[in-house]
This record gives structure tokens, C-alpha cells and sequence, in this order.
């Protein structure tokens, strides 16, 4: 149902690669509040296709972008303006990738050059997008600019590994540039640190079944679902939050205040 | 403008004093949102009589209690599901009064008697509204329960005396009754972290100008106003957010995650 | 063995009820480390007599208080700085009770003249012990004083109760005061939130064994036991922390930082 | 004065530049408590030369060791084993350096290569160090590895640029290898997050002078010095906190709990 929540706004999604994607949630509940807006995804991503029947059901442009190339950014907020007739009231950075834990390596055993991927690639593509929106002049004022995230950040989840740092740093990037961008443009930046998700790219993280159901019992609400997640960003793009920024929001079903619960006691005591 | 974001749903709305309140503020958008509800506040409070023209403009009515009172609150869920014609679906709790700061006292020299009302009146209320809305079974699933705070309850601001531990004690009944809530009843319970905020309340707390200016100024966006607040608060209420509970969410322009300012380092090198 | 860490210090210990006691174990260390210190505890509470063996053995005055009784706080820091010879240079407030606990009233049942008790004896007492101490002037510059808490003041478990706004209360209460005292004294006032531990006190929380077992295994190092909590206690009454205040100090072995475990999975997936 | 705090344990400290260094008033400290250990800087750093009065003073063998390099700190680590006659019972991380805050780099405009630099040098450095110290298996049982942080890691000073990010990401891998070492070995590991120091490393971040004024007015009890650091630092590597693990420690005189002090009003005011 649309309330008309982003009517008139334009913006930038990244990351929707197939149906389970949170970012392709938020392109359709974007599509039905009144946003028109770009899609983009690393070339290799955009390749298994499944996008373009996302932008013809948004009526959205694809434009290919590897997200850690400050040359592709600068095509896509420059062709994204043109597509879109004006500037920018919105961006979603839903992106993240670690070769360590793609080949299994031990967190006693990281390669140092894939950490530095990890990093690029998770963390530092959200400063590069932000650099290149401000040098563009491309985002209005009180736009809003949100980098999905993970509570790995805060507490350690072993098989999170080095993308634990990546978060860490991401959440640092949004507190860092949404400074600059409130004082400069009085753009708002923040993290949505989502429950543990099933998506195609969340299920490549190990022993992630037990994740979900441990953080299911421990969530009182249960586990945020993708569809949940992806409403919660229209709220955060939407007017209704223009004073929030810098912040790293919890979308968890209180899972971060959860001490301990009946469920997991008798789960235990089972 | 109105999006239907609260349509067809019913509330209770504590502390709309004047038309300085945030919780006045609320009425009005969640009026505008489609929401129908009853105010409520103090018998004292209400003697000045300025909710009427309030209540008179959302065609909402009016109910006395003393948020301190169990029996007036249980008067307060019974009539206002009766008078709305079903459960309800939000609540917010706007309320807050230190005896010890109302006379002045130094925070080495408290009266105790008086620490306790500041607790009973600023955070048990809040454990006492939840618990009669459980026991009256007035909420429906997925409802939203709101109560406002500031960030004294995490850091020392020296004028804010026993009202800090109000605070702390309110945002920790957030959690323990939310984790409660969620699991009988799929409501939600979170705390919104105010700016410092210039309504007939906030004017009590002495200093206030100094506060203002300094928080305003180590906000990025400035300090969030009152109608911003309420703006915030629909959000929460609406069905954009189902999935955030036991948080205390940071509406203060940044102010949370700021260390330090260029306008600070201006002001103090002049 | 000794250091002499603490010679020549002086000090009022709360709390000391029994063998078990984390306050026990901290008079035991104090007195080991040089330390001269008063014993009090609530005059039921030393009824028990066990206190007097650990006094015996401390060459330690016994005083009793009931903390939450200032004319009885003024008399022990009267009769302390008698007896020890001078000012004062560590506190232990180890205190805390909830009839609502006790008695188990459901958290949706509180009975409210129960919980003001709960902060009364909890955590307001631990104010009204500073403040007596200010009024005095009975502690020496760069003292510290240091009070027991818990996580549960910021995470939800659920048998804890209205102990959970408590423990919120009082850790605010030591930054509040914290920043007084800093200011007047160079006095220092922290929180270390502590392990559960199997104390006399601790084992009157229901649920309480699958709590110690949950931790544990959530904790990478284990529970930290009220031994190593007493050394904990002794480094922060030393000169090596001259300059820790205001913090709420984690002792758990990691405990609130671990997401989930390998140890918990194993368990989850029997 | 000594108190033997540290007899018999071996460790390496890292960073010690000159006099003003953290780092070198550990190591004379560490030296006085009866601590054995080596000590190691980047071979460019050593050229100073400064550091082996320090050595001479202490009896400590200087190893140069690039931080980067895991070559230079797998013989590190094997000839500090040597040299100190057995298994490592403490480590101190003091290290960062960003080439974007050296050469005036803003933040809207970094150079990204640097960046990864940064990242290297001032947080990656822990990962490797601590791997090498695993692979090697150089640590005792209840040995203690620290690193040196600071509060820009969560809240942000805008001259700090991208070094706030390297302290995120470097209380992160504290909390992930911490994780690790506990359950591996009983190794704990934390970072202290110090106040602003007047460091030669300290002083090359620009408008240091305003930062310190301002942490100096905001700090109930002033700013920490290098040399209270330092004392802290000795008391995590004893064994009076063998239990505190993952965790980011404050130091820094009350500063991450205060929200304004009557030095600011006052400053601000006149």
C-alpha cells in the first residue's frame, strides 16, 4: 500500500542482485511510495540478470557500477542525475563481500590482501559513493543516505571474521561522513544493523542456520525479515526522520537488549 | 500532509501541556495521519486547560490521570478503548518532573522522598502504563509503545540532577517490559533520545539556554525541534518500524556521535 | 600475596555477608595489600556473626549501617575515620535486594511500594553513601570509590526483574556523582559489572544455575569468579586507574562482547 | 615504587619513540614492576635513536620490526623469545600513522591508497601481530595484549580523519582476536582508549591544542597523562585483571561520560 512516503524523491540503490535481496525489497517499496530511481551492481553481479525484471518493474535504469571504482561512481551519480532529472534524495549501499570467508580461511589465518578487499569492497566503497556525491554536488539538501550492517561490529560471531571489521569501519565511514554531509549539505547518514538474513549473499557466511535460529530465539520479536528491513529504510529515506543521522539503528527484534531468553534457557535445559 | 500512515488506528497520548509539548505536536500529525485517540495528563496539568482546543482540533477526548495512579490509569485503558471503540494500537508516554530540581536543590544535598517521586512520576508511570494496557489486554498485536528520554541518562549534564537517573531507570523499563511485550503480545516499546528541547518542561531545567546553544552547536544538523521529534515518533508508531523494539533511538542531529565541532572549536578560540 | 598496593589506605567496606561474598573476598585482598578498612553491613545482616571471623582476621572494626539510612551512614563515616585514623581512600558499595525478586512477583505484576525499595536499597543508597562522604569531607583526593553491578542494566534477563532498573539507576548514579565528586574532590566513582556469580546473594535469583551456565559459555574466557573480582576491585582502588571514572567496568570474560559462541552452537545443535 | 606487579613476565613493547611516548613511560614502568622485555619500532623510526637510551635503561634489547610485515614480526617474536628466555606474558600496541592526516588530505577527498595504508599500519598491525604470537605460540596462559585507542572510534573529530576508522577497525580485531586468544590460550586482549596526549605522534593531528583544551574542560577529572596511562597499561598486564577481555577501556578522566561540565559553560559564556 503506498502512503506517498518518497514522492518526488530520486535516488540510488545498490546491491539488489535477486529477489531475496534486501535491496531489491527496497526497490519495490521504493517504486510504491513515489521514488524514481537508479539501480546499480558490479558488473559480475548484473551478469546472472535477474536485475533487469527488477527495473522493469520499477521502471528503473540498471547502470553498472563496481562500486569500488571512484571512475564508475562518477558515471553512475552523473548518469543517475541525468536519468532521474535532477538531483538526489536517496542512496542505499547494501554491499559487502570478504574473499576470507568466501575461501574459508581462519580468523588466526587471514590473507592480508583479501582483508584489504574486505575493507575496500564493505566499507570503503560507502566513503568513495559518499565522496563522489558530494563532489557532484549530487544530493539535495536533508537527503539520506543509509549502508546496511550487522551487530558483528560489536560483539564477535566467529565465522563473521574479517567482515566483522568491515562493519566496524563501515558504521565508523557513516559517522565520520555524515558529519561532513550534515554541516556541508545537511545530508543525514546512517547504518541499519539488520537481524542475520537470508539472503543469497547471507548464506554464504558458515554455520549461518544455527545463526538464525539462536538469533530467532534470542530476538523476543524474532528475526527481522528482509521485506521488515527494506520497510524500515522507506521510513529512513522519508521525511519523518530528516533529524536522525550518524546513528547505527538496531532492526533486530531487540535481539541487541537481549540478555537471554526462555527460549534459549530451554533450548539449554532441553 | 497526510499519508494514512496511521489509519484506523487508535492511541493514548500522555503530556500534551501546551502547544510547546512534543506530545502536542504528535496529536496534531497523528491526527493529520489518520490515527484517532484520547489525551491525557495530570489533573493539575490539565486546570490550565489549553488540551481542550487541542482535543477540540483532533476531535479527540480528553481523559484526567495521574500517571502515578494505577486506578486512573486503569479508568484512563478502559474508557479510551471504549471511547475509540477497540484496543489500541500506540501509546506515548511524554512525562517527567524532579521535585528536586523544580526547588533548586544541589545534586550533593538531594532529598531523598523527593528522588523518589522524581523515579515514580518520570520512569515507574511508564512501567505502570504497560502493565495496566497488559493486564486490560488494551493492545492490539504489533503496537508501538513510546516513551521520550534525553541523553543524560548516558552522559552528565550537571543541571539535570536526579533526573538523569529517571532516565536511566525509564530506558531500562523500555527494555525489560519490551522483551515482556514482545513476547506475550508482538508489541513493541522503545525510548526516543531528544535534542534539548524548548517546551514549558524543558524551560524548568536551569541553564537551558547555555544547553541549547552548546547542543546545537555540536549537532551537525542542530538540535532536533519538537515538531521534528513528533515527525519521528509517527514513524514509530506507523508500520514502517515493526521490527524495532527494546532501543533507545538518538533524534538529536547528530549530537550522540559528535566529539567535537568545528563551531565549538570556533566559539571557544574567540 | 602482596604488593602493597593499597598501604596506607583507608577504607569502609559494604556488603561482606559471608564467605561467598564478592565484598568478603575484597576485604580479605585489601587487608593482603596493606590496606586498613571498616566492615558494615545492615544490622540484620550481621546477625548471621559470620562477618565477625572475616573482621578477626582483617583486624577489621565491624560498624552497622543500614545503607539506606543516612543518620546510620553518617555515623559509619564518623566512626570509620575514628577508628581508621584519618580520611578515607576506597569505598565498596556491594549492596542490592528486591523484594519483587525475592517474593517472585511476575516483572507484569510489580508491586510498586516493592520497587522503590529495590532503588532505595540498590541504588540510592549508593548516592546517599557519597553524599554523606562529601558532607563529611571524609575522602582524600584522588580516593575511589566503586560499586558491584550487573549487565542486566543493559540487556534484557528477564528473572532479574525490576533489579534490572536498579542496576541502570545506580550505574548512573556513579556518573552523576562521578562528575561531582571528579570536580570537588579528584575523587573517582566506577561500576564493574561483574560475572553472575554463585554468592549467597547472587543464588536467590531464580533460573539462576542455567544463567551461570549460559554465561559461561558465552564468556571466551569463562565466569569470572568473585576471587578475580576482588583483584579487579583492589587495581581499581590502586593509584594505577588514578585517572578511570565515570565508566561502567565489564569483568565477565568477555562476556558482553561475545555475540554468539562455538560453545553455544554445540549445545544448540545436540 | 615497585610493587612487583609484573615479576617474571616477559613482553614486548611496541611504539616507543621518544620520551613524550605512552610506550616509553610503559616501558619504564614495566621495567620498575619487574617486567623483562624487548622493545621494537619501525626501522625508520628507530633511527632516531632515542629508543636505546630507553633500552639501556631498562635492559631491554631493541628489535627493529616493521608492524606491516609479518617476516619482521615472526623474528620479532621468535628473538624476543630468546632474548627473554621463554613464552611472552604481555604485549603493548602503540602504533598509527595515516599518510592522509600527514599530508592535510580532507576527508571528503582522501587519497583511498593511503587509506589501506592507514588501515595497515595502525590496525592490521594487531591482527598480524597477534597471529604471529599464535602461530608461534609465544604467549603463556592468562598473558594480557593491549593496544592504545581513542574515543574518535565512536564519536567524531573531524581533524582525526581516517584514523577514526583504523580505531574502529582496531577495537574490532581486539574484540575478534580476543575472542579467539580466551578461548585458545586464556589470552586476553583490550584496548585502552586514552585521552589526547601531547605525543610527538599526538601532535601532528591538526588543531591538537583546541582538543586538548576542550578534553582537559570536558573531563571532570582533567585529561590523563601519558604517565597515568601508562600506570593503567600495568595494571591490565598484571594479574589483577585476568578476567576483563574484548573490551575498550577509557581512560581519559571521565570524558566518554560527560555530556557538558560548567568549564564549557563557563568558556562559552564569557
Amino acid at each position: 500500500m503506498s502512503n506517498n512516503l518518497l514522492k518526488g524523491k530520486r535516488g540510488i540503490i545498490f546491491g539488489a542482485l535477486d529477489e531475496n535481496s534486501i535491496a531489491w525489497k527496497v526497490a519495490l517499496k521504493a517504486n510504491e511510495q513515489g521514488a524514481s530511481f537508479t539501480l546499480t551492481n558490479a558488473p559480475i553481479a548484473l551478469r546472472m540478470g535477474a536485475i533487469n525484471q527488477l527495473a522493469e518493474q520499477c521502471g528503473a535504469e540498471v547502470i553498472p557500477a563496481d562500486a569500488t571504482s571512484v571512475e564508475d561512481l562518477e558515471n553512475l551519480f552523473t548518469k543517475s542525475q541525468e536519468v532521474l532529472g535532477g538531483k538526489l534524495d536517496f542512496v542505499l549501499h547494501s554491499i559487502g563481500m570478504s574473499p576470507n570467508v568466501r575461501k574459508n580461511k581462519e580468523y588466526g589465518d587471514l590473507n592480508y590482501d583479501w582483508m584489504l578487499k574486505t575493507m575496500d569492497i564493505s566499507a570503503i566503497s560507502f566513503h568513495k559513493v559518499m565522496a563522489v556525491a558530494e563532489k557532484q554536488e549530487a544530493m539535495n539538501e536533508w537527503g539520506s543516505i543509509l549502508a546496511l550492517t550487522y551487530i558483528a561490529a560489536q560483539r564477535t560471531f566467529p565465522d563473521y571474521s574479517d567482515m566483522a571489521q568491515a562493519k566496524a569501519m563501515l558504521e565508523s565511514i557513516a559517522r565520520s561522513y555524515g558529519e561532513r554531509f550534515a554541516r556541508l549539505k545537511k545530508v543525514r547518514v546512517n547504518t541499519i544493523s539488520q537481524s542475520p538474513t537470508m539472503t543469497t549473499a547471507g548464506s554464504g557466511v558458515g554455520g549461518f542456520d544455527v545463526f538464525m535460529d539462536y538469533a530467532e530465539k534470542m530476538s523476543p520479536l524474532g528475526n527481522a525479515s528482509a521485506e521488515s528491513c527494506a520497510d524500515y529504510c522507506i521510513s529512513m529515506f522519508s521525511d519523518l526522520t530528516k533529524m536522525v543521522t550518524m546513528q547505527n539503528l538496531m532492526h533486530d527484534g531487540g535481539f541487541s537488549s537481549s540478555g537471554i531468553t526462555q527460549d534459549i534457557i530451554d533450548q539449554m535445559t532441553k
